[in-house]
């Protein structure tokens, strides 16, 4: 946690928060934190600062907070990924939140096993945890939107059809035949396939609407591995 | 594992091998081969292949083998990476393996935990174990290499001064002023901090040495996914 998050109902006067949860326990155990300490904190959804430690004990973490500078920028890239079972989805989440990653889409398709889409990791609760534990680890504030699409042509066809209105649609495929891309400037929807690959069918049906398959290499890479890699390569980095 | 990885002991004939332990396990259970199936193999350090299951029952696997294609290119990169705790250890190796690497250094600097160093993960098997699973992951045969230095300015003066004869040493750091380049062609060593990242002397040693101090923006990222982000972004993919 290199920020605390901060939401309105902890807001006890206008530059004042009362801790009470897991960021107090944080805060006296991890950052052992003191009276007069000076600690990072986040509005969610809003600026970034510091904040004055006014009181720390078992009970709650009260502070004086000055919110006065912005997140960091957001990636222009909308991560698409296939269903991955609950620990794999979890990696994604928060790193591609650490990473900038506004829009999560999950899709299904033929290789995504159908339990996945009961399990307790789809909940809201649980997918916001994730996505504020990569906020809390990058410093930014802004919470990334998840959408579910439980069938693959709608998806595919329907759902990319106003992506590819907004910039290419690029498809993580080790078979595919041209070399990812470097720094992309603009938007741009990232696909990325289950453990095993898409089938023949559904790289044809990308291919028929104009995307592109776009491959890291020949080696095989976990889910987890190739979405931080096409992200980073095709980052466009603040200079 | 998408690669059964075979050794000269497992070798009873020429062409046929006899596996008895986790691979057997594996091709049972999540691939559950069956007599005439064809499995990916590849000789450790060696060249990839085919092999025929023979025989598939609870005591044993045999394989009639058959390795006639080359495992995929290695990366030109070597990755020296500040001693992580041990789960971030295991993450690094197996996702740096899968992404070529086949020389890393494992280094010591002031925010690195020193019992970190008599973690059971730094074990010769332990590692071993680590790159086997990053080897089986990315279809590759070659087995890396792990350099391990206790001492930080031994390391950074005079390990990385042959490194600097073969290609330039890049220090990723968020504060570094240089963004990420994209597609290094030739050798390279990237250079990662701990948790917490270096602190001043450490970056100013680098910078002293000629060092190039390399950015990937400004959030704070875990040492895994930095790491991946960094190898991802400054490799020179086969076109």
């Amino acid at each position: 946690m290199n920020l605390i998050i901060l939401e309105p109902e902890d807001f006890v006067a206008e530059d004042r928060v009362r801790l009470v949860d897991r960021r107090l326990v944080h805060a006296r155990k991890h950052l052992k934190a003191a009276p007069g300490d000076r600690l990072r904190v986040g509005l969610l959804d809003d600026r970034v600062g510091e904040a004055e430690v006014l009181r720390i004990d078992r009970e709650a973490l009260e502070l004086r907070v000055a919110l006065n500078a912005d997140p960091p920028p957001a990636s222009s890239l909308t991560l698409a990924v296939a269903l991955p079972r609950p620990a794999t989805l979890e990696k994604v989440l928060q790193q591609g939140t650490a990473l900038g990653i506004k829009r999560f889409c999950l899709f299904h398709c033929r290789r995504v096993e159908k339990s996945y889409w009961d399990a307790s990791a789809l909940a809201p609760a649980a997918l916001r945890r994730q996505l504020l534990l990569g906020l809390e680890q990058s410093c930014d504030t802004h919470l990334p939107t998840i959408e579910l699409h439980r069938r693959f042509l709608p998806f595919a066809e329907d759902r990319l059809a106003s992506a590819r209105t907004q910039g290419p649609v690029l498809v993580g495929d080790p078979l595919g035949a041209t070399p990812c891309p470097l720094g992309l400037s603009g938007s741009a929807t990232v696909v990325l396939g289950p453990e095993g690959g898409f089938i023949d069918y559904e790289r044809e049906r990308f291919a028929a609407l104009g995307d592109a398959l776009i491959s890291l290499g020949p080696r095989i890479l976990r889910v987890e591995t190739a979405a931080v890699a096409l992200l980073a390569r095709l980052a466009q980095l603040p200079s």
